[in-house]
């Protein structure tokens, strides 16, 4: 898609349906109105995961909300191929960060998982929904990955949601994840894991090797830092045997 | 490379060799001594990318610097294959991450182009450096890459320092990069380009398609950020024709 800088898209909750009015949030009236400087009768662009993209008419942008109208539906609903990134809840900074890449580089669903040496225990759940959000809107996505419950490492194994799971080990001669991804077909669902900062402890390591559903993959020469790992195996998957 | 979380890897400027001291500065002794509470005689690990990597015995750290003696040798220089990031200088916190991101993933040279939609043309070099040399430690890399001191667009293009320079268009259509690569050879020498968060301008885009040392390639159907796209191109350049 060519980007357009001036075309301001907008996740909102609503379903959308040509001219049945919709209602915008106060953050997203403010946003419209004081930051982007739009007025009644001009345009912004409307998804919800569901009915795809709409391009819309301001019926109003005031201090406590404003109302939009569907006038033609620019884009037709696509669904993002599923993918689920697993990973280590890590410092805030570099977990927003993994979040705000995730979300553009096509991940559906973010699972955080707690394992031994994960020390941020605390995320601000809110705060990744809302980054997710506005990722989502910025990519010119037409859904919004979905933020599940944190599990624990042990859950993870016990009820693992997907059918293949890659796994980025630090070990010397890991095979590149390109050439592992390259022997294998597209079928059932896929996910990555990463661990925290310090990685994953030799009892998680052990499990995730002699798990038959995990597979091992390397990422080259130098150590990765665990949101670079995520953003990097992403963007190969994507490139092999997902959507680029 | 596995990964030893207790191994503290310092860059510096002198010569390393066999017994011959070598000094610590304030900063070093400083994060050594009190932050990492390292003891005389603890070793630590000094790499200056020309010599390899040296285990040292500290010989002193105190408030002013430190000493350390070079022991053994941890391992031999290996050059990292160059490979140049050519970037419009983004806002404060993307571009640094970016720096860090661009390190841990192999490239050599960091060269800032200022093209017409930049629109932060004062760059803390200092800082970025400084990012860069963490990033290099970290990761285990035995070099650190050079920032190059900024250009202009039309500089860029008169005398690029590259064979062929990889530009990630936002146009529909576009070949997939990782397809575009696998008809290429490694020969020659590559770098990567990216904008400005406004991408680039018409004619700066017109310059880059119609010129034969460029080669356009995509990367997927989201838009990306400008640093997201960068880490991204890097991720598949490394995946294909580079060292992952």
């Amino acid at each position: 898609m060519s980007f357009d800088p001036n075309k301001i898209r907008l996740h909102i909750a609503n379903d959308l349906q040509e001219r049945v009015v919709v209602p915008l949030t106060r953050e997203q009236a403010h946003y419209l109105g004081n930051v982007m400087r739009r007025k009644e009768s001009e345009s912004v662009w409307l998804f919800n995961g569901r009915n795809g993209e709409w391009r819309c008419e301001l019926l109003a942008v005031g201090r406590k909300g404003g109302e939009a109208l569907p006038v033609e539906q620019s884009a037709s609903q696509v669904d993002t191929p599923p993918l689920t990134l697993f990973f280590a809840p890590v410092k805030r900074t570099p977990m927003e960060f993994l979040v705000q890449k995730a979300v553009e580089l096509g991940v559906t669903h973010l699972q955080p998982v707690l394992t031994e040496r994960t020390t941020n225990r605390r995320m601000k759940e809110e705060r990744l929904v809302s980054i997710a959000i506005e990722a989502a809107e910025q990519s010119e996505r037409l859904d919004v990955p979905v933020l599940l419950p944190t599990i624990s490492f042990p859950e993870l194994l016990h009820d693992l949601p997907v059918d293949h799971l890659l796994f980025c080990d630090e070990d010397d001669g890991m095979n590149a994840m390109a050439d592992v991804l390259s022997c294998q077909d597209e079928g059932g669902s896929w996910g990555i894991i990463i661990g925290p900062e310090g990685g994953f402890s030799g009892a998680e390591r052990h499990a995730l090797q002699s798990d038959e559903r995990v597979i091992g993959v390397g990422l080259g020469p130098r150590i990765l830092r665990a949101e670079t790992a995520a953003i990097a195996a992403l963007t190969i998957f994507q490139s092999t045997l997902g959507d680029f």
